[in-house]
């Protein structure tokens, strides 16, 4: 059968999220350190993972927290100069992975219907897809918490189906979590790639539920792909 | 008396926040259309304005309001390209006036000690302060919520004068507003200089407290207006 559509996570499928990420926390301690923060680097950076890990990454006063740890009273001048690194390098490093924009041009003109499937706050994941400067690919983009479903959960994927009205298997998922992407995508029949990039890359598939129909390691890769289905 | 210290207010005084703030509402609109929001850019802006005067500055979800006004439903699309285009646009204004930072260190290098005293909430104001690249001009700030005192309460100034160990005419009080700096800093005694700078320095001071004892026009004035006290 004709693929018609392929859609995208996005973490770690069309932009390196943990590079961002740890980048960002990295001299988010470092300017705290600047600021008047006196704890060695490595031992700040531990602890601020275990506040994230505590709190959730949605949290709004981690650096707060990080000062409470170290016994610090509360210290604007020390938590701005976080916040504004942390923000700083975390856009700065908002930039897609090199052959993202290529592919994705590629399968556009080829005639695809290109679609996101992920999970996270809607307003959050669209600033991500703007701020990649990818936001005019995608036909539709569906985010888990609109429904409250999140992948793998069956409904994100059907609901994708509907909506661009295809049949399963004139779908492709495009994503690096087993877990997540490849598992609910299989449970529709959608044709699944998994695109080994970023921190879960390495995770084995439990069932056969996470196992995917092909693994790429660069997006490049997915022409060869579509080409057998033509 | 010898003056051994001058303050400064941030807004209108350091940077021009108004024109920061009115560029970046602009293109907020600019690119909420430009994501779909089907409004004159004149009606938009203006009901955006409306907005943040009902809902006030700091509260979180101005564009999710816009949208209502205009009865769209909720479009995290829309609202995030409006965000993005916000925060960029307010960071890329974030630069002194041209004669601030030569005027600092021309200060700082007679032997000044410089201090902020501001209204605004402690780690938005220190943000600025940062991504102006000031914060290490200032020997104190105070940031009036921290005593939850605002300008043109006496606290604030009294507390400035009282840690850095200064009489009030050894102190000098630099800002644009009659109605908060100048009638704050008089109050105490201080000496007093307004900067004709945005959009409150046209107002006329409806009382004795709000006459300052000199008017400048740009910073580099305060030079000349320190020869006299030498």
């Amino acid at each position: 059968m004709e693929i018609k559509s392929i859609f995208f996570d996005i973490d770690h499928t069309l932009y390196d999220s943990s590079l961002q990420v740890e980048s960002a926390r990295r001299n988010a301690i470092k300017a705290m350190i600047e600021a008047g923060l006196d704890v060695d680097e490595k031992t700040a950076l531990e602890s601020l993972n275990s506040i994230v890990k505590k709190f959730g990454s949605n949290y709004q006063s981690h650096f707060d927290e990080l000062l409470k740890e170290f016994d610090y009273p509360y210290d604007p001048h020390i938590i701005a100069a976080g916040i504004v690194a942390y923000h700083t390098t975390k856009i700065a490093y908002l930039v897609p992975y090199p052959d993202t924009v290529p592919t994705l041009i590629k399968l556009n003109e080829t005639g695809y219907k290109l679609g996101i499937i992920t999970d996270g706050i809607p307003v959050k994941q669209w600033e991500k897809l703007i701020r990649l400067g990818l936001q005019h690919f995608f036909h539709s983009v569906f985010i888990s918490s609109d429904i409250e479903k999140e992948k793998p959960a069956l409904e994100m994927f059907n609901l994708a189906l509907k909506e661009m009205k295809l049949k399963p298997k004139e779908a492709m998922m495009v994503g690096d979590r087993i877990d997540k992407d490849i598992a609910g995508a299989n449970k529709v029949g959608m044709i699944t790639v998994q695109i080994l990039r970023g921190k879960y890359s390495k995770n084995i598939p439990k069932s056969k539920l996470e196992e995917p129909d092909y693994v790429i390691s660069t997006m490049k890769d997915l022409l060869d792909i579509l080409n057998k289905y033509v």
